[in-house]
């Protein structure tokens, strides 16, 4: 039978261009955590069952790659599967899902809490982490985005202070600087100064995520676009008021950090700490010191120490989906993609969750994939790759010609040049365009009856 | 629900030692083959399961992780298992493999070939494809074998010369130099001299596959074991003293090729062109001149230029299982793991099953966990791994003097120094001691009310 030359639906076959920059950029990505103290772990790609659909997946794990029983395991699930069959009308309510033990991780995030969990005794404390691998996820196909696609995350695990927070943010812009990136923004909040302003304003703490989840909106929608939706959900306009009130004081009416285009880098970050303040004096006993003189001294040390060229800013309207957030969140702007790409936080209660012993930790996901893809899209040169030569040697050289040649390479590729050996084709002038193409930009010809 | 703790069966957690090592291997394997004109290539790790077994992949098919189905196709397959459940009796011979569309892959071959086959407008010719990845094989599980393992394959496609095989083991023998591995010895044979070997002694070809496979076991049990087994099979008499008389001139005793122990480096070079030539001799009509010359070119070629202290040498016991080798093939033996650490050869027909469209190829499989086993056995320590130091802060730090810690962390991590910032513990004998065991040499003390 013919074989199926498509990859699978979703999931991509990756070409030599592409895997060029994916190379380049997982090398830095190691080398740049490391000088920071970050140690690489690697988690298996299978997981059980049980821990994939534990309800810390969210939507994911209605996403996951199931993996078959295998053997006898597999025969005697089949078979109480067709006896439930049996039993039920028309097969309604099969659950197939008792024929998995296992799947496909969605994210690296539970494989991680699992693996601090079983080798804890082995493991650094505190733990900084770095992992990168692919993860599976049955979404609907679409444009640029997959079924297999690989995550970068780092988390620091056991160290309840700041200095994580500092460390992560410090780290992760360094690598973005020497991937050529400039002009983007740290934004940074903390929950608990977003469950503050809310609490100060009259609204009920069950009300917390639907309020966040239109505030998240600021952005897109504006301080009147928020204020709208809130309404319509029924919330006291009073308090509706008095919350859009504490925002009107920091941000424009398109919704953006106020002055954002015209402050950058030490002014930014000196913007940030007073409105960091003010909210601090609005709130009173609303908002701990603690949290606001934290994230001052995370935005201080951060722009003091910054090895790339861009402005950590407080922005209050900075939600990230996620309800597992505990203190400080953060996210990666660039204007480029008109988009995050990363971003991270502090839960400290989540590894509990999973593994039963509480553990504060702080983690930042860098998006690898769309990294490689403004990377491609700016043609990206990978620096440090010698010059590339090509060797057309004629067909049937003899045997001590030969040796000769490959002698020659050698020296050649010992001081880093990449030789490319290849027997001359007939058509030599084609051979040499399509080797041009690919970024050969010398070439050395040898002839069985000449002496070289 | 508590978590499970550990790896699903058969897989594993992969700590910090051992992933430096493995970072710093697959970093080496990828800037070696890039010298010599390679590309990087990767492919999904979930393939068609149709593709998976298409009966090229032997007992591996066996082994397949099989992936359900999702969604209405799922219920749909469900419901027509439950219906042939109820059709048969007690639910015997129950296909649950129709409930799965994909699976793991199980090795890299057949994903290249698919890739290949996918791609070719878009790749170079002949195309130098290097792909590391992870394959799953649901083994029964045992000591120091992995049921996910990481395997590093090199291939040439397009190229029918041996300029190939040359390459090939020109850049993998480098490769294993830079590793710092020492006197290992690359094996190499023809397929077409054990046939031609076979013929000239009188078996049948249809014998071939079962000779070689007693044949293979030369280095165990010696020429008199070797004859033995090849009796209790019920080959003529005559027929197995002539085929031993050829394998006597060339091993000794124990089966080993002659005087391997005694001789090295470029005397075992001349030695095996020796050997093949004088085969080549008795041989006569059986073996094409072709063969014996170009066996002899590569020995010559890869003596000549090898960058690393190992020997090559022809094995005419040298058999390689996969019946798929077309031309020469070839292992790499290490004295010090007692077998073999990678090996491949030429593959002319595999492809052009594949794909229906015939492509030479030539490729080496590097046993990357033997390595990675081997260099952690060895206590190997991973080059250029600047100085680690460790700042130990006292907690709640203010944020100007924060900020100037992470500055003159800055400036050694930007020398490439590893710095690890951590709060200072109340046992600071104990947290140094810790430290110094994952390599931190140097600790700096900074204390809020001091200067620094």
């Amino acid at each position: 039978m013919a074989m199926k030359k498509k990859p699978v639906t979703g999931m991509k076959d990756i070409l030599p261009r592409e895997m060029e920059i994916r190379d380049y950029a997982i090398g830095l990505i190691k080398e740049t955590y490391k000088t920071f103290g970050f140690t690489s772990v690697e988690t298996p790609a299978v997981e059980h069952i049980e821990n994939l659909s534990s309800n810390q997946g969210g939507e994911n794990e209605k996403l996951i790659f199931k993996v078959m029983k295998r053997g006898d395991k597999l025969t005697s699930a089949a078979q109480k599967l067709v006896e439930a069959g049996n039993d039920s009308d028309e097969g309604a309510g099969l659950d197939a899902g008792s024929l998995a033990d296992c799947g496909l991780r969605y994210d690296l995030t539970l494989p991680l809490s699992r693996y601090y969990s079983n080798n804890a005794n082995d493991l650094p404390s505190p733990f900084k982490a770095l992992q990168m691998g692919n993860v599976w996820r049955a979404d609907r196909p679409q444009r640029g985005r997959y079924r297999q696609f690989m995550q970068c995350d780092i988390d620091i695990l056991g160290e309840p202070g700041i200095i994580a927070e500092i460390e992560l943010i410090l780290a992760t812009t360094t690598l973005l600087g020497k991937l050529d990136f400039k002009n983007f923004t740290i934004r940074i909040n903390d929950r608990r100064i977003l469950k503050a302003m809310a609490a100060y304003s009259g609204f009920a703490e069950e009300d917390y995520d639907t309020v966040f989840i239109i505030l998240d909106k600021m952005d897109k929608i504006g301080l009147e676009g928020v204020k709208e939706e809130l309404l319509k959900e029924g919330f006291n306009a009073d308090t509706v008021e008095k919350y859009l009130g504490l925002y009107a004081k920091l941000v424009n009416d398109e919704g953006q950090d106020q002055e954002e285009a015209k402050v950058s880098g030490a002014d930014k970050a000196k913007l940030s700490i007073e409105n960091i303040k003010s909210i601090k004096d609005t709130l009173g006993d609303y908002l701990d010191e603690e949290v606001s003189d934290n994230l001052s001294t995370i935005i201080t040390s951060v722009e003091g120490a910054k090895a790339a060229d861009f402005g950590i800013s407080f922005d209050p309207t900075l939600v990230r989906g996620m309800s597992y957030y505990t203190g400080p969140i953060f996210e990666i702007s660039m204007d480029e993609y008109g988009g995050s790409v990363g971003g991270g936080g502090r839960y400290d209660e989540m590894i509990g969750k999973f593994t039963g012993q509480s553990t504060p930790a702080v983690g930042f996901s860098i998006g690898f994939e769309r990294i490689v893809m403004l990377l491609l899209e700016n043609d990206f040169q990978v620096p440090g790759t010698g010059a590339r030569k090509a060797y057309l040697i004629e067909k049937n050289m003899p045997a001590e010609k030969m040796q000769k040649i490959m002698a020659l390479a050698k020296e050649e590729r010992d001081k880093g040049v990449i030789v490319n050996v290849s027997i001359m084709k007939k058509n030599k002038k084609f051979q040499k365009e399509k080797m041009q193409e690919e970024g050969y930009t010398e070439f050395v010809e040898f002839f069985a009856d000449r002496d070289f």
